[in-house]
């Protein structure tokens, strides 16, 4: 499905950005994701640039000094505004042209004249900005574990729905709030009715919540009426970021029937800034998850043998949370639970052919998310709701605090990597919020 | 609530473009909508524009010529944008400002120093575009009558939830999707069950049907973790338009638990290309809809007496279907119903007020929908899912066709139009759009 391994994939690839090399670095010479970023401090207008160890580099720069000139002009061009979408609009080949001259710009014995002067700015230096203008960002419910989860809790004589192991089940998101790693989220206000209540209050969530996902960007776009057929899907997938889905339970609870989740979501959204590409994933590919025994399969449309043996992703997601008194105490996160991506019912490229089946236009810098990535063990669940089941079994911090849900200082750190014997690790980053009072 | 009326609502006014002095055109010189447009044939970026008859204004050549001197630098500069977000970016005002000044432009007696040379298009030399860069579109579902009929359709023992009238009840759409009126719509593929099989099928929706909605587009925006109060809600309505919100049934049927709708939606919406001003919609506010005895109250952020006093709006939307056959007999389209946006239970302040309530930002140019406009009685139900009562009391056609859900060929056109004795009427335009096949 995704493309064979080539030199970028090489352990022993050796950078002359000392800062990359250190062994478990989150950004070695493999990975290369993009970003956009701006230097504090300057009034300057948002640049493209790639993670290589402690630093950014800046691709404006890189392209001034022609070092990027084998690359054809319109994918140059792209390099040089203001966010990713031009270069996703090129389709994903054109980020992997990319990745592998800048790949062989930084490796350790490129001659002199060929090394960027004056091109890394230190990532301490530079704001990380949302690296796309997001056109429609959808979100995706892929983890059985997940929905079963939560299915029990507020339906408990009917946890799973007979259209789960049909239909990878979606919603639309909001795209206005999406915010990038460190934005504060403010508590929302909201409805919200206790079962014993005559009528609703509006007033500041008391279920204040996180859910670790996985966004996908897309590439290229689809016309209205089109298709994605499931062997071509990879075609639409660039790169990878941790999302953050922020989610009040107790207003979802009272509002989400019969239209899904509204206000209970839109009010925030945390993307981690560097966009992974689907060729430094390449390595970590693996069997779509393994339907269990009696699930039927997949109808055709979903169905294709490629997609099974190598449509999933071997991307652990773990969740830390910090406290305010955490912080205080110089205690540190917590780790809260640790995910795979590949546990997931749902491969990326099956949301992909699913989304485009009905005829919906997919655009270029579109955003899906996967859906809380929750494993079958407890420690793998992602989201309060799950963890403390409803807040039956609250968590008990280093402090001696417990948690059912999210209090006011908390800050929720998602970080995922990917790890494979023979390969360089790949990670990619961190996606922080923390919580403001309403 | 809104501004008080003036010369612009005088129905004396006359206008020296003479198509559009003809009564009962849907814009005459008290309505003046903007829209986008590119004339026919040529290779031209899109220009804003004013309907005035059968006329386009062409409003950067108004510019142009300087007859627009008295409006700010940034309002004229809005003018002569691609389309209309940046005039929607400064707010109601200024589009009240530019409708007054066309106003006066466009009087019988003005000045013939002061007439606009060669600004107009006759509306057959141009091609309509959609007026705005939609960066998010909620879709509401406003209508007591149409949620408790769907309702009593899918849920029996349970036709209105608990939530319905207290939360205005809405879902985040679509934006990719979202077409100009002419745009023909492709029939959806999709999974559907039938209640007797054992699993799904994937294939053309046998279940399409189209909602009858009023759109509005917001002004202003607001910041991440802001609100706005019920009181200054009517600061971000700039205009409304016909929404017709395409729904496959029996897709949506099949996926809407828990999520709600997706794929069902997602693959058309068609607006009409003009944008009426709540401005020229002054003359019909009349009070919000008056809840049946027993309803609860609204919460206070939801309640404020002028909104109840003056929050509605009498706007009627109608509803016309014309098959192949009609269309091939020079029959013509048949009116299927004829609802009112005043029969809506929550008012569009109400339904930003909402929507914004969580600290959600809004951005200029957001489409809401109010969601299907169905009134009481069955002549006024705004989709066929209502008015064939899923099917089972099927309209016929004077062609002697029956229709249970839309056939490959049919036009649906949607009209509105307000109207009150002393005042000229104001139309909405039509929009438009002919099923063609999956």
């Amino acid at each position: 499905m995704s493309k064979p391994l080539d030199d970028t994939h090489d352990q022993n690839a050796r950078t002359w950005v000392e800062s990359a090399r250190r062994p478990g670095h989150d950004f070695p010479i493999q990975n290369l994701p993009f970003g956009v970023f701006r230097r504090r401090g300057r009034n300057e207008a948002p640049r493209i640039g790639i993670a290589i160890g402690d630093e950014v580099l800046d691709l404006a720069r890189v392209v001034s000094q022609g070092l990027l000139d084998s690359l054809e002009q319109p994918i140059r061009e792209a390099l040089v505004a203001n966010n990713l979408n031009p270069l996703l609009a090129l389709g994903r080949d054109a980020g992997s042209q990319v990745r592998a001259e800048v790949f062989e710009l930084l490796l350790e014995d490129v001659p002199a004249a060929r090394r960027p002067a004056d091109c890394l700015v230190p990532v301490a230096n530079a704001e990380l900005l949302l690296p796309v203008d997001i056109g429609d960002y959808s979100d995706f419910y892929a983890s059985l574990h997940h929905a079963t989860n939560v299915g029990s809790m507020f339906r408990p004589e009917n946890p799973l729905l007979p259209n789960y192991k049909y239909v990878p089940i979606g919603y639309h998101g909001r795209a206005s709030s999406i915010v990038v790693s460190g934005t504060p989220v403010r508590r929302p206000l909201g409805q919200t009715k206790d079962d014993q209540a005559t009528g609703p209050v509006f007033g500041p969530s008391r279920g204040l919540d996180y859910e670790s996902e996985i966004g996908c960007y897309l590439a290229l776009g689809t016309s209205l009426g089109g298709q994605v057929v499931l062997a071509d899907a990879e075609q639409y997938l660039f790169g990878v970021c941790l999302l953050n889905d922020w989610s009040a339970r107790d207003i979802q609870r009272w509002e989400y029937q019969p239209l899904g989740p509204f206000l209970a979501k839109s009010f925030a959204t945390t993307v981690s800034p560097w966009v992974v590409t689907f060729d430094a994933l390449a390595p970590f590919r693996q069997p779509a998850f393994d339907r269990p025994a009696g699930d039927p399969d997949p109808l055709p449309y979903l169905a294709n043998e490629r997609d099974r043996r190598s449509g999933g992703i071997a991307l652990t997601v773990e969740v830390y949370l910090e406290s305010d008194k955490m912080r205080a105490e110089g205690i540190g996160p917590m780790r809260l639970s640790r995910g795979s991506l590949g546990s997931m019912y749902w491969t990326m490229a099956q949301l992909v052919t699913h989304h485009a089946s009905n005829g919906c236009n997919l655009r270029p810098g579109d955003l899906i998310g996967s859906g809380t990535i929750s494993g079958e063990t407890k420690e793998s669940r992602g989201c309060l709701l799950e963890l403390t089941w409803r807040g039956s079994d609250p968590i008990s911090l280093p402090t001696g605090e417990l948690r059912r849900f999210l209090q006011d200082g908390d800050e929720v750190i998602l970080t995922g990597y990917c790890e494979r014997d023979g390969f360089a690790r790949i990670g990619l980053g961190e996606c922080r919020g923390s919580v403001v009072a309403a």
